[in-house]
């Protein structure tokens, strides 16, 4: 068996999740990893198998503004981080994903455990009419909201607490246990953002807070519900699921930011 | 001939410029205003022939988040803001254009002639790597661009000028005189925002002048040239053409806001 030297490259990435199945490799329909690796090994002139980890597994729809990656590529190849962003945004067209950044990592750094913040970001666009622009990138919601209401509501699910009721059944993490440390929400015009930050979050768990949030906002519910909701740790006294076309994966923290 | 009596509405409008040929009617593809008026008709139930006069002629591509217009409806219909708003939103699907307000307004009151300001936003996505996430909402520029250079060179714009050196050779205004107001410029992230102010523009005049400061922006040309180009009262001393894509509408101001 032939070994050869390494160079692990965390990347910073881009996407619109509109049309893709999400990060993950999936056996029907174009993932974000997919399209990803395969750029990679045309970068190595199909000579190498690239595979990639990253911060965090985006549904089908999401979206990333400062998504995290490794791959590992062979040493030899001297590639620079300008040859690796020019490079995979090159094999990468016409997918609407975009290398930022890329930076030399060592080996045991790894873009999904040496990261220890998360950070979402969640829109949505509150008016009777619907989106002319940015139709993608908001969940449309006519009923008014109260932004107050679903604040305070919001900051009974900060700490560490057993978030069972918000993760999606299908949720593979070992732990239900999770610890949210921010979570604001504010408006600018017609649009509420949510933004929730944790070192780590679990399946759906923002898209189920979200929506259980708005059905908080629009008077379906009491305030105190999203922490009725908590202590229950049942999946089905949570609300809605809210759309993916909403959310953004906005920033993945490390100790040292590779990128700096 | 029969007359009836007229109600005339104002309605601010959103709309993705994108795919279209602009506001105004053409003999070949679609127009946002061709999508108003049929939409209006239909309201109608095809009984009356509505037309519309709107506060900014928009070109092909370029999207408006404040656009304003006015259309007259038969009185006797005794139309609501709510009934235009969803009905022309209901006739206009699936096209990218959505009526925000309608308000009632004097036979007087014209979408054009009575507005006193008008708004734009150019966005510029300054960074090496080409856009995932609005690829249709920005101008993307690799080379990195000097801010305070085309702050500067933008600030010697402002006031009374003939503009023939930034208007369209095609444009139709009888005075190339116009008043510019404000031109602020400023950056957030790899965003640049270009938000010109004047009573009106002439046709092409805010990608004109956004196209000449990226060249004074880049290194290409020096701080000065945007007004030497002023002076020039030569179209052929201008730089390049902004595209449409960055391109905004986003204000239109009257004496008395109708939607207030």
């Amino acid at each position: 068996m032939m070994t050869i030297d390494i160079q692990r490259w965390a990347v910073k990435i881009e996407y619109d999740g509109t049309g893709l199945v999400g990060w993950q490799r999936q056996k029907e329909g174009l993932s974000v990893q997919q399209i990803l690796e395969e750029a990679a090994e045309k970068l190595c002139n199909n000579n190498f198998k690239v595979s990639s980890i990253t911060a965090g597994r985006t549904d089908s729809g999401v979206h990333a503004i400062g998504q995290v990656a490794h791959l590992d590529f062979p040493a030899h190849m001297s590639l620079t981080a300008k040859k690796i962003c020019d490079g995979l945004n090159h094999y990468m067209k016409p997918h609407a994903i975009a290398i930022l950044q890329a930076a030399p990592v060592d080996l045991e750094w790894s873009a999904r455990f040496t990261a220890t913040q998360r950070k979402y970001k969640y829109v949505i666009l509150n008016r009777s009419s619907r989106p002319a622009l940015n139709e993608n990138y908001v969940w449309h919601v006519r009923k008014p909201l109260d932004i107050d209401k679903m604040y305070r509501a919001a900051q009974r699910l900060l700490g560490l607490h057993d978030f069972t009721s918000y993760r999606a059944t299908a949720c593979q993490a070992h732990s239900p246990i999770r610890e949210l440390d921010r979570f604001d929400i504010y408006k600018e015009g017609d649009l509420i953002y949510f933004i929730p930050e944790a070192r780590s979050f679990l399946h759906h768990q923002v898209r189920n807070m979200v929506g259980t949030l708005k059905m908080i906002g629009d008077g379906y519910w009491p305030e105190e519900q999203a922490y009725t909701i908590l202590q229950a740790k049942d999946r089905k006294a949570a609300g809605i699921k809210a759309p993916a076309t909403g959310l953004f994966l906005t920033e993945v923290i490390y100790p040292i930011d590779p990128f700096q």
